[in-house]
């Protein structure tokens, strides 16, 4: 095996930037370089830095990281960005135009029209608005790639197959998602404990557009999004991890439960052919039996990676209705980032 | 006040009879005269063959009330079923045949086209099948009303005031149902700690059924089903009490969500004209806040027998969407049977 | 009855002052006449001003009453402080050196020697030391009284009639303490979902002065503190209200379960004789089951102002262990200190 | 490696059974060879017959294995128990009979004087007594191993060697278990959401005998229990694994916490000297933050197989006071037979 990419984890003290340290402390094509977060930790062991709240102890030897302020001048080649979202948009510029590739969990720049909004496994074609962005913002080196929402991956895994074997015309959505999507310290226990939360700032938005511009069509510099419809219905339930969406379908070309499974078990995309070290065999679990998936019993299909289907059923208003459930903070935020740079990596797009 | 009405309770000793108890044990209008369970139960205290699960202590005097074997020999006017659903069907007809009025809480006789599926806001015109009843059974005194199930009953509500004055075609519903619905011991906590269960047995249809003939049209002997389609995705969310439900709706007649507002903000039906004991004011309390109603703040308005309603706003695929909360086991189950003995007492119809 | 005494809440917004709201708000001797905050909140309206916890609504009229800046200038005889404890302490004596009698959920002065650390039922004598306070601060109306920490409220309560009865020597106490204990947002649901957390912080030291000054003798200006040593374990459970506490206990004079259980049983303190408001009848509930007291189910036993004991029985190495649980938020604080104002108006002590 | 020895599960559906079918799937030593349940189960597929509780998937080719009834006809040459403890008596001692070698997580033999109670790290040379047993019980090759009370085993952990270095007097603990202790389907989510349950029928009688036994001195052919008294107080929180328990003890010879904690810190008992594919390195994790260990984050130390240790610190009333957390299906059960069995099969004593 070739040299290892040096990576740094750009807001590593927060609760993606864990998930972050605990995907790539360990990877076989990454190596760990920095960690930054705020002035505020800048200087600080990141074991002291940090409130590391996984139930996995900090990786060997992460602890001791002097934790850097977050600056394009740290020593490493691509970052994966956890920032706050008021923090992400200027910084991530900042570092693409200093000539480090920024693979971002943050929303700031998803809907910017030359920055691939990126599922591996659903439209690794937009990576060419690489391209595009470089020669619009006189980057000769740098980047942005972006993964999208949490809610947004699971749902998309789910409908990306469908929309190319049948053509999706109206998605109707509603979610339960888990606590830890709020980040640290997030949801007060007093507000989570014996509670449904019917509503998550922006969630919504987010599920209604971002679907439609990973499974819009490349059309030269940019993307044109996919006509079909989404509405959302989000919601805060008390669970840890993993976000469960329950969701109706209309389709262009009528299919029956069956044939939808069918195309689920069959899809087999660029990331699972490359077998990239994070991708999951298979990206989509088909549940058979009557109340599965459940949050707890199966947000960790795949080492967190893959999306479960189940309860695929017709439905008496749209064509067909199913659950979908993936694990919100590996494959909807740390995990979705990381597989985007090791796509980038396998096709040589990031050779240093 | 004229002497109560004497009242039994089928199934006293499970989680729904025990709200019974809560309720009966001080109303204005009817008088607690006997509990029944099963032949094991049968000759012990209430206090010792029932395994108390609410908050507040057994009410005075309940506790040393002896149990009764469910047998159609109780000295009491009417009942009120919270029996099992496997015991219930041919239990109440016994009781009905033997001259008692039964107010069920199962689902046995809800389809039965010639017993009431009643919510008294809703369609109290349908009281009027009790004749026909009678009729058909050769029943002289007694008859069977069933309430609806506890998740049809928010979502009804809601509905009923929309489809009088905007027409329903198709409602798309997903629920977050507290445990509380599934009975006791009902749902393992290993189960449902951290956990969402995506499936419960026959809820799905019950939703899509039952709304319809509720709002349907008295049709001399029977009602004529309303035309629109439910869609449901049911769920067991980790709350104890409290059903939470995103609706969209198609509407006959196009509505702005503000329009929707004020035709729950004037609803003011039957129940509430006739000041009935249980009845909340107002029956549907409209939040203004964007994120309410919350399944714990929420579940207990008008002591747990109004419904709540919130985050009212367009849908891009049908016409409005928004969500509605009430309380399973008042509203939704041993409540709603109270309400319908009452609106028969004031109607005349328990006259004794 | 005679005019209402006006009072006022200091820190209104928050846990303990929502508390405070709900139970003076409709008070037979007290009218709720200025609330106050942060700068930050004065000048808005209550209902803007706070986010409400509770799931009752906020009380008729209240919502709409205009926040003040807590400075001892607002209009009304006494203040009741759930201010925070970094800044209880000055604003507390600038009340009570302005004339305002100061009833206090804080721990500032609570160790101070000239105030009283009261539990009405417990140590009601402890009042005279008001006089010492105002002769030694020059107050000539004001002063300030304290009630306990949450966990030793309950824990003192169980103790007071044994320590008279029999004596204690050593007091061991491991405790549950539900996470409204921790205000809000205080403790992120990520660590409170699931877990046990076993450290709070100071509340061992409390737990181990606090019980032995208000069993102490009352000697001249100054409190003597019991004799007997407490050593404590405190924990952060996943519950919204209620301390559940495990207490083994030394005896001077050794004493049988049943023993304990008698003098529990016979206990009736000056609160219960004059029949204040808030005091629960009895103000120990003993439960004889195996497996009460339970905190969802007792804790708002005497509506939340009962302290509830249970599991009495031998222990291998001291004299006696038991349970005892209580409410935290309402006799653990709130409720703890509208009793205290309770006692002195019954004595006389708050004549205007 | 030598061949595998064959292994066999009694009990295999249950939540203590799963754990055994987990840690034994891929065991370096052992292979899977029978599992067993109640003749209801027997003839139906493992994945049929099993309601899996586990976020982990059943093992490959574990869910086809065809469930046997428990009797002592199966292939294999030793056992692991996880049968209810009202079978578990007779149908252990029938396999012992019939030449299997017995490892029994059940209560049922525990206290046999002949029969081991074994912790490997505490009390290994009590596996003499084995001999005892066939001699008294005229068994030629079988024998019965016990482990001991899910509670017992981390108390006993942190306790044996403080035992060896200071000797023990006297033993105060309090615990908060989780709800995988009492299996499943266990407590009732209703019983166990939002409360603490102060009472788990039998477990304070074991924490009062079973350290004694495991902690006494072999004395010919039975154990001499310890001299120190344990008193124990027993709660059900809500958390999902791990036994959390607050622990006060005086000692023979005076000790300050830092010496108690230099003797975990230089333990290394046998198991630990034989490095058994099973036990963690190191046995007792000491944890120096001020909140530490809790449940969530450190249930999973050591692979579930370690215990941790924290906050130890002065006690007013005996010497020192610390906490003791471990995983209870884990090092608490499964894992505690499985090593039992390592023991034995390292040191030869299962050679077949």
């Amino acid at each position: 095996m070739q040299k290892k990419l040096r990576v740094g984890i750009l807001g590593a003290t927060g609760a993606v930037g864990q998930r972050f340290v605990e995907l790539l402390a360990d990877h076989p094509w990454f190596e760990l370089a920095a960690l930054t977060a705020s002035a505020a930790s800048a200087g600080r062991r990141y074991g002291d830095a940090c409130r590391w709240l996984l139930s996995s102890d900090i990786p060997p030897g992460v602890a001791d990281v002097v934790v850097r302020e977050t600056a394009p001048t740290i020593d490493c080649d691509i970052v994966f960005s956890a920032l706050p979202g008021d923090q992400a948009g200027p910084l991530e510029e900042a570092f693409a135009a200093a000539g480090y590739g920024v693979f971002s969990n943050a929303s700031a720049h998803r809907q910017d029209p030359d920055v691939p909004l990126l599922i591996p496994e659903a439209n690794p074609d937009h990576l060419t608005l690489v391209g595009t962005q470089r020669a619009r913002r006189g980057w000769e080196r740098g980047f942005i790639i972006t993964n999208p929402n949490c809610s947004a991956v699971m749902l998309t895994m789910a409908l990306a197959p469908l929309h190319t074997a049948f053509g999706l015309r109206s998605v109707l959505v509603s979610t339960m998602q888990g606590l830890s999507g709020a980040g640290y310290p997030g949801v007060p226990s007093l507000d989570a404990l014996d509670n449904v939360i019917p509503f998550i700032g922006g969630e919504e938005e987010k599920l209604a557009s971002e679907p439609r511009k990973m499974l819009g069509t490349l059309n030269g510099e940019q993307v044109e999004p996919a006509g079909f419809a989404v509405s959302a219905h989000c919601n805060r339930v008390p669970t840890r991890e993993g976000h469960l969406e329950t969701v109706s379908v209309a389709l262009e070309r009528p299919a029956t439960p069956q044939q939808v499974v069918e195309v689920w078990r069959e899809w087999h995309p660029l990331p699972q052919q490359l077998n990239l070290p994070t991708a999951p065999q298979p990206p989509i679990v088909v549940r058979p039996e009557p109340d599965r998936p459940q949050t707890r019993l199966d947000r960790d299909a795949g080492r967190g990676m893959a999306v479960s289907v189940g309860r695929v059923r017709p439905c008496d208003i749209f064509d067909v209705k199913f659950i979908v459930l993936g694990h919100n903070t590996i494959r909807g935020a740390a995990g979705a980032s990381v597989l985007n740079a090791e796509l980038m990596l396998a096709q040589g797009m990031l050779n240093t």
